[in-house]
Protein backbone atom coordinates (compact mmCIF):
# COMPACT_ATOMS: atom_id res chain seq x y z
CA UNK A 1 0.00 0.00 0.00
CA UNK A 2 1.05 3.63 -0.86
CA UNK A 3 1.45 6.20 2.44
CA UNK A 4 -1.74 7.50 2.71
CA UNK A 5 -1.18 10.90 1.39
CA UNK A 6 -0.54 9.30 -2.19
CA UNK A 7 -3.20 7.28 -1.63
CA UNK A 8 -6.77 8.43 -3.84
CA UNK A 9 -9.52 7.97 -1.22
CA UNK A 10 -12.96 7.57 -2.20
CA UNK A 11 -15.97 7.88 0.09
CA UNK A 12 -19.49 6.41 -0.34
CA UNK A 13 -22.26 8.23 1.59
CA UNK A 14 -21.46 11.45 3.00
CA UNK A 15 -23.70 11.37 6.09
CA UNK A 16 -22.40 12.50 9.63
CA UNK A 17 -19.59 9.56 9.56
CA UNK A 18 -18.78 10.38 5.92
CA UNK A 19 -18.27 13.64 6.56
CA UNK A 20 -16.37 13.11 9.61
CA UNK A 21 -14.17 10.56 7.66
CA UNK A 22 -13.82 13.29 4.75
CA UNK A 23 -12.33 15.96 7.66
CA UNK A 24 -10.29 13.39 8.78
CA UNK A 25 -8.21 12.62 5.24
CA UNK A 26 -7.91 16.30 4.67
CA UNK A 27 -6.57 16.82 8.31
CA UNK A 28 -3.77 13.80 7.36
CA UNK A 29 -2.77 15.53 4.45
CA UNK A 30 -4.89 13.98 1.48
CA UNK A 31 -4.72 16.39 -0.73
CA UNK A 32 -7.68 17.59 -1.81
CA UNK A 33 -7.41 16.74 -5.23
CA UNK A 34 -7.27 13.05 -4.06
CA UNK A 35 -10.45 12.87 -1.58
CA UNK A 36 -13.26 11.98 -4.08
CA UNK A 37 -17.27 11.10 -2.84
CA UNK A 38 -20.60 10.23 -3.56
CA UNK A 39 -23.74 10.87 -2.03
CA UNK A 40 -27.16 10.45 -3.37
CA UNK A 41 -27.59 14.22 -2.19
CA UNK A 42 -26.49 16.80 -4.76
CA UNK A 43 -27.27 19.34 -2.22
CA UNK A 44 -24.82 17.42 -0.19
CA UNK A 45 -22.25 16.86 -2.41
CA UNK A 46 -22.48 20.87 -3.49
CA UNK A 47 -21.25 21.55 0.07
CA UNK A 48 -18.63 19.04 0.62
CA UNK A 49 -17.02 20.35 -2.71
CA UNK A 50 -17.57 23.99 -1.83
CA UNK A 51 -16.10 23.63 1.92
CA UNK A 52 -12.96 22.40 -0.70
CA UNK A 53 -13.24 18.95 1.39
CA UNK A 54 -13.68 16.85 -1.72
CA UNK A 55 -12.34 17.22 -5.17
CA UNK A 56 -15.19 15.67 -6.71
CA UNK A 57 -18.22 14.96 -5.77
CA UNK A 58 -20.85 12.86 -7.74
CA UNK A 59 -24.53 10.94 -7.40
CA UNK A 60 -22.30 8.27 -9.45
CA UNK A 61 -20.21 5.81 -7.59
CA UNK A 62 -19.39 4.28 -11.14
CA UNK A 63 -17.94 7.31 -11.58
CA UNK A 64 -14.98 7.65 -8.44
CA UNK A 65 -14.38 4.12 -7.77
CA UNK A 66 -11.93 2.80 -10.78
CA UNK A 67 -9.38 5.71 -9.36
CA UNK A 68 -10.14 5.20 -5.71
CA UNK A 69 -6.99 3.03 -3.97
CA UNK A 70 -8.80 3.30 -0.45
CA UNK A 71 -12.57 3.46 -0.41
CA UNK A 72 -14.73 4.13 2.93
CA UNK A 73 -17.86 2.45 2.21
CA UNK A 74 -20.39 4.90 5.14
CA UNK A 75 -23.60 3.61 4.12
CA UNK A 76 -27.00 2.39 6.20
CA UNK A 77 -26.51 -2.04 6.47
CA UNK A 78 -29.14 -2.46 3.62
CA UNK A 79 -27.74 0.49 0.95
CA UNK A 80 -24.51 -0.61 1.67
CA UNK A 81 -25.39 -4.15 0.53
CA UNK A 82 -27.08 -2.96 -2.29
CA UNK A 83 -24.12 -0.94 -3.29
CA UNK A 84 -22.02 -3.67 -3.13
CA UNK A 85 -24.08 -5.64 -5.47
CA UNK A 86 -24.56 -2.92 -7.77
CA UNK A 87 -20.77 -1.91 -8.27
CA UNK A 88 -18.71 -5.15 -7.44
CA UNK A 89 -17.48 -4.45 -11.09
CA UNK A 90 -15.99 -0.32 -10.71
CA UNK A 91 -13.49 -1.19 -7.94
CA UNK A 92 -10.10 -0.97 -9.12
CA UNK A 93 -7.95 -3.86 -8.56
CA UNK A 94 -5.93 -4.19 -5.56
CA UNK A 95 -8.12 -1.61 -4.18
CA UNK A 96 -8.51 -1.77 -0.36
CA UNK A 97 -12.17 -0.97 1.15
CA UNK A 98 -13.89 -0.68 4.57
CA UNK A 99 -17.18 0.02 5.55
CA UNK A 100 -18.98 1.73 8.66
CA UNK A 101 -22.29 -0.55 9.44
CA UNK A 102 -23.41 -1.24 12.91
CA UNK A 103 -23.84 -4.73 12.14
CA UNK A 104 -21.42 -7.41 10.85
CA UNK A 105 -23.12 -10.45 10.22
CA UNK A 106 -24.57 -9.32 6.65
CA UNK A 107 -21.81 -7.50 5.71
CA UNK A 108 -18.81 -10.15 6.03
CA UNK A 109 -21.11 -12.45 4.35
CA UNK A 110 -21.04 -10.16 1.21
CA UNK A 111 -17.27 -9.29 1.79
CA UNK A 112 -16.30 -13.05 1.26
CA UNK A 113 -18.24 -13.11 -1.60
CA UNK A 114 -16.97 -9.73 -3.24
CA UNK A 115 -13.93 -9.22 -5.87
CA UNK A 116 -11.11 -11.85 -4.84
CA UNK A 117 -8.61 -8.66 -6.24
CA UNK A 118 -9.94 -6.07 -3.99
CA UNK A 119 -9.74 -6.63 0.03
CA UNK A 120 -12.43 -5.55 2.06
CA UNK A 121 -12.17 -4.91 5.45
CA UNK A 122 -15.27 -5.18 7.40
CA UNK A 123 -15.05 -2.44 10.23
CA UNK A 124 -17.29 -0.53 13.05
CA UNK A 125 -16.33 2.88 14.18
CA UNK A 126 -18.07 3.33 17.99
CA UNK A 127 -18.48 7.25 17.06
CA UNK A 128 -21.15 9.31 16.28
CA UNK A 129 -23.33 12.08 17.26
CA UNK A 130 -27.53 12.26 18.02
CA UNK A 131 -27.02 15.09 15.03
CA UNK A 132 -27.00 13.52 12.05
CA UNK A 133 -26.29 14.15 8.43
CA UNK A 134 -23.39 16.32 6.76
CA UNK A 135 -23.83 19.30 8.18
CA UNK A 136 -23.15 18.16 11.32
CA UNK A 137 -19.81 16.01 10.35
CA UNK A 138 -17.95 18.18 12.46
CA UNK A 139 -19.26 17.31 16.16
CA UNK A 140 -18.39 14.00 15.24
CA UNK A 141 -15.22 13.43 17.61
CA UNK A 142 -12.99 10.43 16.61
CA UNK A 143 -10.33 11.19 19.20
CA UNK A 144 -9.99 7.95 22.19
CA UNK A 145 -13.19 6.07 20.53
CA UNK A 146 -13.45 2.33 20.41
CA UNK A 147 -13.13 0.80 16.43
CA UNK A 148 -14.06 -3.07 15.87
CA UNK A 149 -12.52 -4.74 12.66
CA UNK A 150 -14.13 -8.04 11.77
CA UNK A 151 -11.31 -8.96 9.32
CA UNK A 152 -11.52 -11.69 6.73
CA UNK A 153 -9.59 -14.54 6.86
CA UNK A 154 -8.19 -13.77 3.26
CA UNK A 155 -7.15 -9.50 4.69
CA UNK A 156 -3.69 -9.10 3.94
CA UNK A 157 -1.43 -8.71 7.20
CA UNK A 158 0.07 -5.41 5.51
CA UNK A 159 -3.96 -3.93 4.68
CA UNK A 160 -4.51 -4.73 8.23
CA UNK A 161 -1.90 -2.93 9.55
CA UNK A 162 -2.36 0.13 7.25
CA UNK A 163 -6.25 0.56 8.22
CA UNK A 164 -5.49 0.37 11.53
CA UNK A 165 -2.25 2.69 12.01
CA UNK A 166 -4.39 4.88 9.49
CA UNK A 167 -6.99 5.29 12.49
CA UNK A 168 -4.83 5.60 15.14
CA UNK A 169 -3.70 8.24 13.28
CA UNK A 170 -7.43 9.86 13.08
CA UNK A 171 -7.88 9.88 16.70
CA UNK A 172 -9.19 6.30 17.17
CA UNK A 173 -8.39 4.78 20.39
CA UNK A 174 -8.34 0.74 20.72
CA UNK A 175 -9.01 -0.82 17.91
CA UNK A 176 -10.34 -4.52 18.42
CA UNK A 177 -10.10 -7.14 15.98
CA UNK A 178 -13.10 -10.14 16.18
CA UNK A 179 -15.54 -12.04 14.63
CA UNK A 180 -18.92 -11.06 13.35
CA UNK A 181 -20.51 -12.77 15.34
CA UNK A 182 -18.52 -11.93 18.59
CA UNK A 183 -19.13 -7.95 17.01
CA UNK A 184 -23.07 -8.73 16.37
CA UNK A 185 -23.50 -10.23 19.90
CA UNK A 186 -22.11 -7.37 22.07
CA UNK A 187 -22.71 -4.41 20.05
CA UNK A 188 -26.64 -5.35 20.53
CA UNK A 189 -26.00 -5.50 24.45
CA UNK A 190 -23.55 -2.07 24.59
CA UNK A 191 -25.48 -0.41 21.64
CA UNK A 192 -28.82 -2.02 20.60
CA UNK A 193 -29.74 -2.42 23.43
CA UNK A 194 -29.20 0.87 25.10
CA UNK A 195 -30.85 2.92 22.06
CA UNK A 196 -34.19 0.65 22.90
CA UNK A 197 -34.29 1.77 26.62
CA UNK A 198 -33.32 4.87 25.78
CA UNK A 199 -36.49 5.12 23.42
CA UNK A 200 -38.77 3.39 25.69
CA UNK A 201 -38.41 5.81 28.38
CA UNK A 202 -38.82 8.87 26.24
CA UNK A 203 -41.77 6.46 24.56
CA UNK A 204 -43.17 6.19 28.08
CA UNK A 205 -42.81 9.73 29.33
CA UNK A 206 -46.46 11.06 29.92
CA UNK A 207 -45.48 14.81 30.54
CA UNK A 208 -43.10 17.09 28.16
CA UNK A 209 -42.10 19.60 31.34
CA UNK A 210 -40.67 16.34 32.99
CA UNK A 211 -36.90 18.21 32.70
CA UNK A 212 -37.85 21.33 35.06
CA UNK A 213 -37.75 17.54 37.50
CA UNK A 214 -34.43 16.62 36.28
CA UNK A 215 -30.93 16.00 37.63
CA UNK A 216 -28.98 14.95 34.70
CA UNK A 217 -30.07 11.13 34.95
CA UNK A 218 -33.11 11.08 32.19
CA UNK A 219 -30.80 13.49 30.12
CA UNK A 220 -28.32 11.28 30.07
CA UNK A 221 -30.13 7.86 29.33
CA UNK A 222 -32.30 9.44 27.29
CA UNK A 223 -29.37 11.53 24.69
CA UNK A 224 -29.13 8.55 22.62
CA UNK A 225 -33.10 8.71 22.14
CA UNK A 226 -32.46 11.76 19.32
CA UNK A 227 -31.82 8.67 16.75
CA UNK A 228 -31.35 8.09 13.37
CA UNK A 229 -35.02 6.02 12.52
CA UNK A 230 -34.45 4.50 9.18
CA UNK A 231 -30.90 3.31 10.65
CA UNK A 232 -31.83 1.92 14.21
CA UNK A 233 -35.01 0.62 12.60
CA UNK A 234 -32.28 -1.77 10.07
CA UNK A 235 -30.20 -2.17 13.06
CA UNK A 236 -32.81 -3.54 15.44
CA UNK A 237 -34.68 -5.74 13.15
CA UNK A 238 -31.14 -7.05 11.28
CA UNK A 239 -29.68 -8.27 14.49
CA UNK A 240 -33.32 -8.49 16.73
CA UNK A 241 -31.97 -12.37 17.61
CA UNK A 242 -29.22 -10.84 19.83
CA UNK A 243 -31.03 -7.89 20.48
CA UNK A 244 -34.09 -9.65 21.82
CA UNK A 245 -32.14 -12.30 23.94
CA UNK A 246 -30.29 -9.05 25.54
CA UNK A 247 -33.47 -7.40 26.08
CA UNK A 248 -35.12 -10.94 27.81
CA UNK A 249 -32.58 -10.62 30.31
CA UNK A 250 -32.38 -6.75 31.23
CA UNK A 251 -36.29 -7.13 31.82
CA UNK A 252 -35.02 -9.98 33.75
CA UNK A 253 -32.75 -7.79 36.22
CA UNK A 254 -35.60 -5.06 35.89
CA UNK A 255 -38.38 -7.25 37.07
CA UNK A 256 -35.64 -8.46 39.69
CA UNK A 257 -34.98 -4.80 41.30
CA UNK A 258 -39.02 -3.90 40.80
CA UNK A 259 -39.87 -6.97 43.00
CA UNK A 260 -37.34 -6.15 45.70
CA UNK A 261 -38.83 -2.70 45.94
CA UNK A 262 -42.25 -4.03 45.45
CA UNK A 263 -41.79 -5.95 48.57
CA UNK A 264 -40.05 -3.46 50.53
CA UNK A 265 -37.24 -6.07 51.17
CA UNK A 266 -34.39 -3.28 51.76
CA UNK A 267 -31.38 -6.06 52.73
CA UNK A 268 -31.28 -7.76 49.27
CA UNK A 269 -31.95 -4.84 47.14
CA UNK A 270 -29.34 -2.92 48.72
CA UNK A 271 -27.30 -6.10 47.99
CA UNK A 272 -28.47 -5.98 44.37
CA UNK A 273 -27.47 -2.39 44.25
CA UNK A 274 -23.95 -2.52 45.92
CA UNK A 275 -23.03 -5.47 43.22
CA UNK A 276 -23.98 -3.17 40.56
CA UNK A 277 -21.81 -0.69 41.77
CA UNK A 278 -18.68 -2.98 42.57
CA UNK A 279 -19.71 -4.60 38.74
CA UNK A 280 -19.80 -0.99 36.83
CA UNK A 281 -16.48 0.21 38.60
CA UNK A 282 -14.78 -3.24 37.41
CA UNK A 283 -16.00 -2.16 33.97
CA UNK A 284 -14.53 0.98 33.74
CA UNK A 285 -12.02 1.58 31.04
CA UNK B 1 -34.21 37.23 58.09
CA UNK B 2 -30.46 38.52 58.22
CA UNK B 3 -28.42 38.83 55.62
CA UNK B 4 -26.33 35.24 54.73
CA UNK B 5 -22.92 36.77 55.64
CA UNK B 6 -25.01 37.52 59.33
CA UNK B 7 -26.33 34.01 59.83
CA UNK B 8 -24.93 31.62 61.58
CA UNK B 9 -25.26 28.53 59.20
CA UNK B 10 -25.37 25.04 60.37
CA UNK B 11 -25.24 21.42 57.72
CA UNK B 12 -26.03 18.45 59.50
CA UNK B 13 -24.67 15.78 57.42
CA UNK B 14 -21.09 16.70 56.07
CA UNK B 15 -21.85 13.86 52.88
CA UNK B 16 -21.12 14.84 49.00
CA UNK B 17 -24.19 17.32 49.61
CA UNK B 18 -23.28 18.60 52.97
CA UNK B 19 -19.78 19.01 51.88
CA UNK B 20 -20.80 20.86 48.77
CA UNK B 21 -23.15 23.47 50.54
CA UNK B 22 -20.61 24.50 52.97
CA UNK B 23 -18.14 25.21 50.08
CA UNK B 24 -21.05 26.98 48.53
CA UNK B 25 -21.56 28.87 51.83
CA UNK B 26 -17.81 29.79 52.27
CA UNK B 27 -18.07 31.13 48.47
CA UNK B 28 -20.48 33.65 49.70
CA UNK B 29 -19.28 34.72 52.26
CA UNK B 30 -20.33 33.58 55.60
CA UNK B 31 -17.13 33.56 57.47
CA UNK B 32 -16.02 30.23 58.60
CA UNK B 33 -16.83 31.20 62.42
CA UNK B 34 -20.19 31.53 61.41
CA UNK B 35 -20.60 28.04 59.64
CA UNK B 36 -20.97 24.86 62.03
CA UNK B 37 -21.39 21.19 60.72
CA UNK B 38 -22.37 17.54 62.30
CA UNK B 39 -21.67 14.51 61.26
CA UNK B 40 -21.96 10.95 62.79
CA UNK B 41 -18.24 10.56 61.29
CA UNK B 42 -14.99 12.19 63.26
CA UNK B 43 -12.57 11.65 60.29
CA UNK B 44 -15.08 13.99 58.16
CA UNK B 45 -15.13 16.12 60.62
CA UNK B 46 -11.86 16.49 61.15
CA UNK B 47 -11.37 17.05 57.66
CA UNK B 48 -13.52 19.72 57.40
CA UNK B 49 -12.10 21.53 60.21
CA UNK B 50 -8.45 21.18 58.73
CA UNK B 51 -9.79 22.48 55.32
CA UNK B 52 -11.10 25.91 57.52
CA UNK B 53 -14.21 25.28 56.21
CA UNK B 54 -16.13 24.97 59.06
CA UNK B 55 -15.78 26.22 62.64
CA UNK B 56 -16.66 23.68 64.68
CA UNK B 57 -17.59 20.22 63.84
CA UNK B 58 -19.34 18.05 66.30
CA UNK B 59 -20.71 14.40 66.72
CA UNK B 60 -23.62 16.27 68.66
CA UNK B 61 -26.30 18.15 66.73
CA UNK B 62 -27.28 19.74 70.04
CA UNK B 63 -24.31 21.68 70.16
CA UNK B 64 -24.87 23.16 66.58
CA UNK B 65 -28.57 23.71 66.46
CA UNK B 66 -29.55 26.12 69.12
CA UNK B 67 -27.12 28.83 67.56
CA UNK B 68 -28.02 28.72 64.02
CA UNK B 69 -30.20 31.17 62.05
CA UNK B 70 -30.46 28.38 58.91
CA UNK B 71 -29.65 24.99 58.74
CA UNK B 72 -29.62 22.99 55.95
CA UNK B 73 -30.17 19.05 56.90
CA UNK B 74 -27.99 16.99 54.01
CA UNK B 75 -28.89 13.58 55.93
CA UNK B 76 -30.96 10.39 53.66
CA UNK B 77 -34.56 10.33 54.29
CA UNK B 78 -34.75 7.67 57.13
CA UNK B 79 -31.54 9.51 59.04
CA UNK B 80 -33.67 12.77 58.57
CA UNK B 81 -36.79 11.69 59.98
CA UNK B 82 -34.95 10.82 63.03
CA UNK B 83 -33.25 13.77 63.30
CA UNK B 84 -36.16 15.84 63.25
CA UNK B 85 -37.87 13.63 65.81
CA UNK B 86 -34.50 13.43 68.08
CA UNK B 87 -33.80 17.17 67.84
CA UNK B 88 -36.80 19.00 67.75
CA UNK B 89 -36.15 20.84 71.05
CA UNK B 90 -32.74 21.92 70.14
CA UNK B 91 -33.53 24.16 67.17
CA UNK B 92 -33.21 27.90 67.28
CA UNK B 93 -36.63 29.76 67.84
CA UNK B 94 -37.38 32.02 64.57
CA UNK B 95 -35.03 29.40 62.81
CA UNK B 96 -35.11 28.69 58.86
CA UNK B 97 -35.03 24.79 57.99
CA UNK B 98 -34.45 23.18 54.79
CA UNK B 99 -33.74 19.76 53.87
CA UNK B 100 -32.59 17.92 50.45
CA UNK B 101 -33.86 14.20 51.29
CA UNK B 102 -35.13 13.03 47.53
CA UNK B 103 -38.72 11.79 48.29
CA UNK B 104 -40.76 14.33 50.24
CA UNK B 105 -44.39 12.96 51.63
CA UNK B 106 -42.79 11.50 54.32
CA UNK B 107 -41.12 14.96 54.84
CA UNK B 108 -43.43 17.02 54.21
CA UNK B 109 -45.74 15.25 56.96
CA UNK B 110 -43.01 15.73 59.62
CA UNK B 111 -42.45 19.01 58.50
CA UNK B 112 -45.89 20.09 58.97
CA UNK B 113 -45.96 18.36 62.27
CA UNK B 114 -42.54 20.23 63.53
CA UNK B 115 -41.85 22.99 66.32
CA UNK B 116 -44.36 26.33 64.35
CA UNK B 117 -42.33 28.95 65.71
CA UNK B 118 -39.12 27.04 63.18
CA UNK B 119 -39.85 27.43 59.41
CA UNK B 120 -39.30 24.35 57.59
CA UNK B 121 -39.30 24.74 54.18
CA UNK B 122 -38.83 21.10 52.24
CA UNK B 123 -36.17 21.08 49.00
CA UNK B 124 -34.41 18.78 46.75
CA UNK B 125 -31.57 20.02 45.02
CA UNK B 126 -31.15 18.04 41.45
CA UNK B 127 -27.47 17.83 41.83
CA UNK B 128 -24.56 15.07 42.98
CA UNK B 129 -21.98 13.04 41.76
CA UNK B 130 -21.57 9.30 41.27
CA UNK B 131 -18.59 10.18 43.56
CA UNK B 132 -20.26 10.46 47.05
CA UNK B 133 -18.61 11.33 50.50
CA UNK B 134 -17.39 14.41 51.57
CA UNK B 135 -14.18 13.91 49.90
CA UNK B 136 -16.19 14.08 46.62
CA UNK B 137 -18.07 17.42 47.32
CA UNK B 138 -15.60 19.38 45.26
CA UNK B 139 -16.90 17.82 42.18
CA UNK B 140 -20.75 18.23 42.72
CA UNK B 141 -21.37 20.86 40.68
CA UNK B 142 -24.55 23.34 41.03
CA UNK B 143 -24.25 25.64 38.20
CA UNK B 144 -27.84 25.73 36.66
CA UNK B 145 -29.27 22.55 38.02
CA UNK B 146 -32.65 22.40 38.74
CA UNK B 147 -33.95 22.96 42.47
CA UNK B 148 -37.32 21.58 43.82
CA UNK B 149 -38.94 23.40 46.79
CA UNK B 150 -42.38 21.53 48.25
CA UNK B 151 -43.16 25.20 50.64
CA UNK B 152 -45.76 24.34 53.47
CA UNK B 153 -48.82 26.32 53.84
CA UNK B 154 -46.95 28.04 56.97
CA UNK B 155 -43.81 29.23 55.32
CA UNK B 156 -43.09 32.43 55.26
CA UNK B 157 -43.22 34.61 51.96
CA UNK B 158 -39.89 36.35 53.57
CA UNK B 159 -37.91 32.96 54.34
CA UNK B 160 -39.50 31.28 50.50
CA UNK B 161 -37.81 34.18 49.06
CA UNK B 162 -34.53 34.57 51.18
CA UNK B 163 -33.93 30.56 50.15
CA UNK B 164 -34.65 30.83 46.93
CA UNK B 165 -32.56 34.03 46.61
CA UNK B 166 -29.63 32.09 48.32
CA UNK B 167 -30.04 29.34 45.82
CA UNK B 168 -29.51 31.11 43.12
CA UNK B 169 -26.50 32.83 44.18
CA UNK B 170 -25.02 28.92 45.38
CA UNK B 171 -25.56 28.58 41.04
CA UNK B 172 -28.94 26.95 41.28
CA UNK B 173 -30.95 27.44 37.98
CA UNK B 174 -34.46 26.69 37.79
CA UNK B 175 -36.21 26.11 41.21
CA UNK B 176 -39.54 25.00 40.88
CA UNK B 177 -42.41 25.19 43.87
CA UNK B 178 -44.72 22.20 44.07
CA UNK B 179 -46.75 19.98 46.59
CA UNK B 180 -44.71 16.55 47.75
CA UNK B 181 -46.71 14.25 46.06
CA UNK B 182 -46.28 15.98 42.51
CA UNK B 183 -43.01 16.40 43.47
CA UNK B 184 -42.65 12.51 44.22
CA UNK B 185 -44.44 11.07 41.24
CA UNK B 186 -41.86 13.54 38.81
CA UNK B 187 -38.91 12.60 40.31
CA UNK B 188 -39.75 8.93 40.56
CA UNK B 189 -39.50 9.14 36.94
CA UNK B 190 -36.67 11.47 36.10
CA UNK B 191 -34.46 9.98 38.76
CA UNK B 192 -35.66 6.85 40.32
CA UNK B 193 -36.95 4.77 37.21
CA UNK B 194 -33.40 6.17 35.69
CA UNK B 195 -31.52 4.67 38.67
CA UNK B 196 -33.56 1.16 38.60
CA UNK B 197 -32.96 1.16 34.54
CA UNK B 198 -29.19 2.05 35.26
CA UNK B 199 -28.93 -0.63 37.70
CA UNK B 200 -30.64 -3.41 36.00
CA UNK B 201 -28.37 -2.49 32.51
CA UNK B 202 -25.17 -3.28 34.41
CA UNK B 203 -26.93 -6.05 36.93
CA UNK B 204 -27.62 -7.62 33.36
CA UNK B 205 -24.36 -7.29 31.66
CA UNK B 206 -22.39 -10.70 31.37
CA UNK B 207 -18.93 -9.77 29.91
CA UNK B 208 -16.61 -7.18 32.30
CA UNK B 209 -14.90 -6.72 29.13
CA UNK B 210 -18.16 -5.09 27.26
CA UNK B 211 -16.89 -1.41 27.01
CA UNK B 212 -14.12 -2.29 24.38
CA UNK B 213 -17.09 -2.56 22.80
CA UNK B 214 -18.73 0.72 23.96
CA UNK B 215 -19.03 4.11 22.07
CA UNK B 216 -20.52 5.97 25.17
CA UNK B 217 -24.06 4.68 24.93
CA UNK B 218 -23.57 2.14 27.52
CA UNK B 219 -21.15 4.17 29.73
CA UNK B 220 -23.92 7.49 28.99
CA UNK B 221 -26.68 4.93 30.69
CA UNK B 222 -24.15 3.13 33.43
CA UNK B 223 -23.04 6.52 34.74
CA UNK B 224 -25.35 6.76 37.75
CA UNK B 225 -25.33 3.11 38.44
CA UNK B 226 -22.51 3.94 40.49
CA UNK B 227 -24.69 4.78 43.27
CA UNK B 228 -24.95 5.44 46.99
CA UNK B 229 -26.64 1.60 47.73
CA UNK B 230 -28.57 2.40 51.16
CA UNK B 231 -29.73 6.09 49.53
CA UNK B 232 -31.61 4.74 46.62
CA UNK B 233 -32.52 1.54 48.96
CA UNK B 234 -34.53 4.05 51.11
CA UNK B 235 -35.34 5.76 47.80
CA UNK B 236 -36.99 3.14 45.97
CA UNK B 237 -39.07 1.86 48.80
CA UNK B 238 -40.05 4.70 50.15
CA UNK B 239 -41.69 5.70 46.75
CA UNK B 240 -42.29 2.31 45.50
CA UNK B 241 -45.99 3.13 44.42
CA UNK B 242 -45.61 5.87 42.59
CA UNK B 243 -41.88 3.97 41.02
CA UNK B 244 -43.48 0.78 40.17
CA UNK B 245 -46.35 2.73 38.33
CA UNK B 246 -43.70 4.32 36.09
CA UNK B 247 -41.56 0.89 36.21
CA UNK B 248 -44.73 -1.15 34.45
CA UNK B 249 -45.28 2.08 31.66
CA UNK B 250 -41.61 1.41 30.55
CA UNK B 251 -42.14 -2.01 30.40
CA UNK B 252 -44.79 -1.75 27.75
CA UNK B 253 -43.22 0.91 25.75
CA UNK B 254 -40.02 -1.69 26.25
CA UNK B 255 -42.25 -4.34 25.04
CA UNK B 256 -43.75 -2.42 22.30
CA UNK B 257 -40.37 -1.65 20.54
CA UNK B 258 -39.00 -5.11 21.35
CA UNK B 259 -42.14 -6.71 19.46
CA UNK B 260 -41.86 -4.92 16.54
CA UNK B 261 -38.25 -5.39 16.37
CA UNK B 262 -38.92 -9.51 16.51
CA UNK B 263 -41.52 -9.54 13.94
CA UNK B 264 -40.05 -7.16 11.71
CA UNK B 265 -42.44 -4.52 11.19
CA UNK B 266 -40.08 -2.16 9.87
CA UNK B 267 -42.68 0.48 9.17
CA UNK B 268 -43.56 0.46 12.47
CA UNK B 269 -40.61 0.34 14.12
CA UNK B 270 -39.22 3.81 12.42
CA UNK B 271 -42.61 5.44 13.14
CA UNK B 272 -42.18 4.99 16.96
CA UNK B 273 -38.61 5.85 16.85
CA UNK B 274 -39.45 9.34 14.71
CA UNK B 275 -41.81 10.22 17.43
CA UNK B 276 -39.21 9.28 20.23
CA UNK B 277 -37.08 12.20 18.27
CA UNK B 278 -39.49 14.46 17.90
CA UNK B 279 -41.05 14.13 21.64
CA UNK B 280 -37.20 14.57 23.22
CA UNK B 281 -36.26 17.18 20.87
CA UNK B 282 -39.48 18.95 22.17
CA UNK B 283 -38.29 18.01 25.77
CA UNK B 284 -34.71 20.15 25.67
CA UNK B 285 -34.72 22.67 28.15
Amino acid sequence: MKKIEECTVGIAGLGLMGGAFAMAFARLGVPRERLLACDADARTLASAKDQGLVAEGSGEARLMLPRCDLVFLCLNPSSLLRFLAAHQGDFKSGALVTDIAGIKGSVVLAAERFRPDVDFIPGHPMAGSEKGGFDNAGHCDFRGKNYILTPLARNTKENLAFLEDLLRRMGFGRITRTTAGDHDEKIAFTSQLCHVIAAALVDCADDPSITRFGGGSFEDLTRIAMLNAPMWTELFIENREKLLEHLRRFRKSLDAIGSLAASGDAQALEKILRGVREKRSAMNG
